[in-house]
Order: C-alpha cells, then structure tokens, then sequence
C-alpha cells in the first residue's frame, strides 16, 4: 500500500469467514463495524462474505477473491470476523488470507472478532487469530471482540462494554482525533456517555 | 468409528494440506509415514494429497473429500502435514479439517508434520496445529515432526533423532508391541541401532 | 532418566502450581490421579504442592524444588495441574518447570490438568499448558482436562466423560496391558461400565 | 490508572524477565526502550530488573515487586522483555505479572520483546507472551520484536528494521504526534532516513 493508494477518508470493512452466507456472525461483524464507523467519523463501510464466493478460493483462479484482497488491505480498519471452528478461525478465512503476500495486511488496523457456540472457546481469538494477522502485518491494538451465542440477541449491549474499553486504542491507531477528554489517559471505567454510546 | 469398521491390520495415512501437488511437503511425510509403517510392521500407507481436489473443498458438494475424510478416519496412525503460511497451517488443510463433526479424529493416531522456510515458524506445530487435532479427538502422543527447508535434501538424516525420541511413545499409541528393551524405559539417548534405523 | 533408575511399579505424581496451600485444584487433581491410578492398577500416588516450596524456587538454592523435580520426572503418570491466572498456566508452576534441562520430562505421561474461574478460558490448557510439556518432552497423549468452577462440588460426574474417553490412550501411553474389548478399538461412546467408574 | 495519576511526560518502562541480573535480555531491551523514547521525545526511562527481587515475588510479602508493579502500570510504554525457557516466557516473568489485578495494565502500550538462543523459538512472543500482556490490558499494536542470540552483537542492526516498520503504530498508540509524512500512511518500505536511525 503506497501513500497515493490509500484514501483519505477513513474507510472500513467487515470480513466474514463465515462458510454460510447471511450468518449471524456477519450480522455482529456489521453491527460492530458501524460503531467502528461512529468513532471514526466516516460512513465508508463496507462487507466481504467469503462465502459468497467460497467455491473459487482454492482453485487456481479467484477473480472475486482478489477484488476482496484489495478491498480489504485498502481499509482504514477492518473487522475480520470468523465463527469458531475446530476451536479455531475457519479454513475459510484462512485460505482467503493465505492469498497475501507477506506483510499484506500492513498499515490496516484490525479488530478480531470470534462468535462462539461454546464458551470455552473464548480463547480462540488471541491464541490462533490473531497471530495470523499480525503475521500479515495487520495492527491489532485491541482485544479480540469474542461474542457467544447467547449474547447475539442483544448484539448493543454484548458490544458496549468492548468498546468502553478500546474505543481510546482503535481511534488512536486509526490515527483520528481523539476526543481531548481522553486523549492523554484512556480510563478503564468508561463514562456513562460511552457505555450509552453518546460519545461513540 | 466402531469396532466393526476399524480394519485389525494397522494403517497409515498421509494428508499433506500443500495446495500444490507434488510438493516436498508431500515427499517428506511419505518418507516419515514410511518409518511409522516400519514401526508398525505393515505395508498399508496411503497418500492423501488435498491439492487434488482442493477446488471442491469449500463447495456444497465434496465427493473426493467425503472419500479421504473417511479413509482418514480410519487411519491407525496418520501424519497431518503442512507447510507454513502465515505462521500457522494452511487454509487448505484446516478447511478440509473443518468437514468432521466432534471428534471425528477419535481414535487416531496423529503425527504432526510441519515444512517450515523459515525457522522462526518451528512452533506453529505446537501452538496451532496440534491443538486443532486435540480438538478433533486424536491422540497425538508425539512432539510435532518439524523440518526446515535446509533439511529436505536429507531427509533420512533429519527424520532419525525424531524417531529415535519418539518410537516407544508411537508404538504404544498404536497399541502394537514395544521391543521388550524399551518396554518399561523410554530412553532419551537412542541406542546406535535406533539411530541408523536397523530396529525400525 | 535410564532404566536403573525408573522403577518397575507405575506411579502416579500429581504437580499442582496453585500459590494457595490445599487449594481445589490439588483436590481436583488427586480425584483425576486417584483415577488414573486405578487404571494403571496401582496404589504408588503422590502430591507435590507447589505452594509448600514456592518461596525458593526463584532464589538460587532450592533443595524442596530439586527433590520435586526428581520426584516428578520418575514417575509414570503425572497430573500437571494449574488454575487459569491471565488466561495461562501459573507463574508458580512455570517457574517451577524452568529448573529442568532440555528433556527433563522424557518418559513421562503427563495429563494437563486446568482449573478455571471462567469457562472462557478452557483453551489455556491446550493453547499454553501443553506447549511447555511437550518441550520438556512428555508425552501427552490426552486431551487437557479442564474442569470449571461450578464443576467442582461434582469432581466424580465432572471426570467421568474424560476418563470414558481418554482411558485407552492413558493406559497405552503408559505401557500398561488395556482390557481386551477395547484394545483395537478405542471407541467415542463410552460403555456404561466405564461411565459409572466400575471398570475404572 | 486515572487521569490524575498518570503522568503528562511520555515515559518508558523496561521490564527483564531474565532471572540473571545483568543479561543481555536486559541489554537489548534497554536499547530498544531508549529507540522508543526518541520516537516519543522522552528522556523518562526507567529499568525493573526482575532478578532485584526474584526471591520475594513467589512469598507473601514483596515490596520491591510491589513498586514495580505501579511503576510498570504507570508507563506510557513499556519494553517487557524475557528470553525464551521451555518454549515461552521465563516463570519468573509471569510470576511478576501474576500479581496483578483484571486489566492491570489497562492503558499501558506495551511492545513484547524475546531473546531467543534457538531461532525456531521465534512464535512464542505472539504465541505466548502476547495473550497474557493483552488479557491485562495493555495495548500491544505492534508485532513481537524478537531478536535471536546472533543479532545481540549488532543490536542497532538488529533493531532498524522493526523500528522502521512499527515506528508510526506505536507513536500513534502511544498519543504522540506522528510526523506528517506518515500520518495518513504506514508504509512497509521504510524511507532510508528512517533505515539510518536519522528520523528516529
């Protein structure tokens, strides 16, 4: 990514390596992004299904997978979201990812995001995903955004404390204004405007 | 897997997740298959190369897949090769992975074998790969099988020390006889026949 | 270790890392080497706790932490067992296995055992935990036990669906004959003899 | 950490998790903590040598890792660094971190740093060590500045090309101003001032 290729207004995107399209996880993957959107003051966003073109990844030509390569090495932040399979990403979102080169994700912000059926694969996040992304150069400043099954149906509530939490981190690593109240000390109890997503 | 399908004569199955066919990946885990076949006093070693039907993998419909996944799971011992992309397996091998329900690998034996480019990947085995065919209910006794680049040319070289580390354990895994010499003692300095392969 | 030096009758050595003296992880762990013993058919069990000696370990004198380390590298079956403290193993318990060389567990069966709080972290068994056992060298052929909090008041239903599941591979790993009905044939679905523990 | 308490002026944190005083672990953090503090304009750098005081951190009582403990927490960012034992992070390392609360670092940009005497030890930063600073909280943008036995020589050397190409993700978490030319654009092709240390 060259600076005259990167735009100037922030941009973000969801990935969903969902093998099945219109999941729940891209629905959290979305809902997240849009307050992704709200702290960086941009209405540039955008969504890559993986499975909506699932059939060409592992074949020798990917036409749709290169376009979505591109997309996504382009955004400001990215929200790549993965349900837990094997207790772990999908193949799905690895294979797709395998198609970068090395540090092909470089200078794009990432916040992980794991919907998962089981509780006790909440670790699925940061011990396997994570490591891929950085391995790809991506920044991820935050926590993974790890949701189960039973928090989908209040998919607000489930995101308002993730993003009480890391909203000071992402800004900063998207390299936005952060509001002056918070910009020298990011506070671990988040005020009442934050968590009503007022501020967001 | 019942008792009525599971085949009395030990078996033993590679599946390289290299995306290309013919790859060294493919070479070396025959060449540690045939070790463990030796180990085990049989002759039925199988190759599975996903490459040659990785297109239909992420389809809706996987015949060839379907095939290999039980073969697979009929395996005595099984070594699950890989090459390193992006610090971890591939998104090919963890997609085929991804076909089995709950431990879909019961009962099997697996021997995990990581190419590796680059040292500083040796323990993506170890921290990705194994913990994937834990989660798949194989038994996997074994440090994974890791081999750089550099060591290819000479295979036989490399593959020694792992085996003369790890035979009792395989063997006993297996459930086949253990030479009375190493019943009780698993050595961590392997006798010269271990070393040249002669009690293999 | 050599074969002098191992003795002829199994042993079981639990290893607890909690800080806290008598703490539930070294209850649950004896109850899971209490039934590792009976399938080993022996009656040779003994605690190391950890918190005894934990004072020493990082000084540079440590005579309780060297007769430990010993203890626990002779023995046929070991429960390594930790709460979750930062979504790992314990700094305790790392410590303590930082004493041994290269190896220094070769020879050992070691069955992971994590405690934890929050169901969230069941991964930081195979995730972190294993990773160090198998670099010692161990062999581990089993799945981590984990147990949750709210399992604990009920250690012997919480240990049941492991051991129906993980018992053959124990008793292979460790060299020790396997009842003849499941010698072949490690099955998923445990036999009601082997859930109730009477075959145990 | 609240407003009041953390201080105006950027400040850096080593923390050696080597339990020798004196190691080239704490050499070579040290020369990447004096790299960070130019990018941040400090002169506030601070050394916790773990070693001080290793012999109290596992007792009841310990004052000295006490004031380390705040110390630490009070960092703009902190260079956490520790060789590699057993394939991870040292345990005295971890016993340190033990003694803090949930999101004990919360606030705190933290850059891993591993000493690694076997280049295929190379993950565990990501693997390992990375999981437990971001489970305290700590904002980790960058990838683990890993550094094996052979580059410790020529540290400046060995330092460039990470600073080159992480510089802009940590000052942006960090909150200091980044320079104009890379605000908008991390590049992946490090200008040759930046190579040369000049822009540093």
């Amino acid at each position: 990514m060259t600076e005259n290729t990167r735009p100037a207004t922030p941009s973000v995107v969801v990935v969903s390596g969902n093998p099945r399209a219109g999941s729940r996880t891209v629905t959290a993957a979305e809902a997240a992004a849009s307050r992704v959107a709200e702290l960086l003051g941009t209405a540039d966003v955008a969504t890559i299904e993986l499975a909506a073109f699932a059939g060409e990844i592992l074949t020798a030509a990917h036409p749709a997978a290169d376009a979505a390569k591109e997309r996504l090495a382009r955004a400001t932040v990215a929200v790549v979201a993965t349900p837990v399979y094997k207790a772990s990403y999908t193949g799905l979102l690895k294979a797709f990812l395998d198609l970068y080169g090395p540090d092909g994700l470089a200078g794009v912000v990432v916040v992980p995001l794991v919907v998962s059926g089981n509780p006790a694969h909440a670790l699925a996040g940061e011990a396997h995903l994570r490591p891929v992304l950085v391995e790809l150069g991506a920044v991820v400043p935050t926590r993974t955004l790890t949701l189960t099954e039973a928090q989908l149906p209040e998919l607000g509530e489930a995101l308002n404390p993730w993003f009480a939490r890391w909203a000071t981190p992402l800004r900063r690593a998207a390299g936005v204004p952060v509001p002056s109240a918070t910009t020298t000390t990011p506070s671990t109890t988040p005020s009442t405007a934050e968590l009503t997503g007022a501020a967001l």
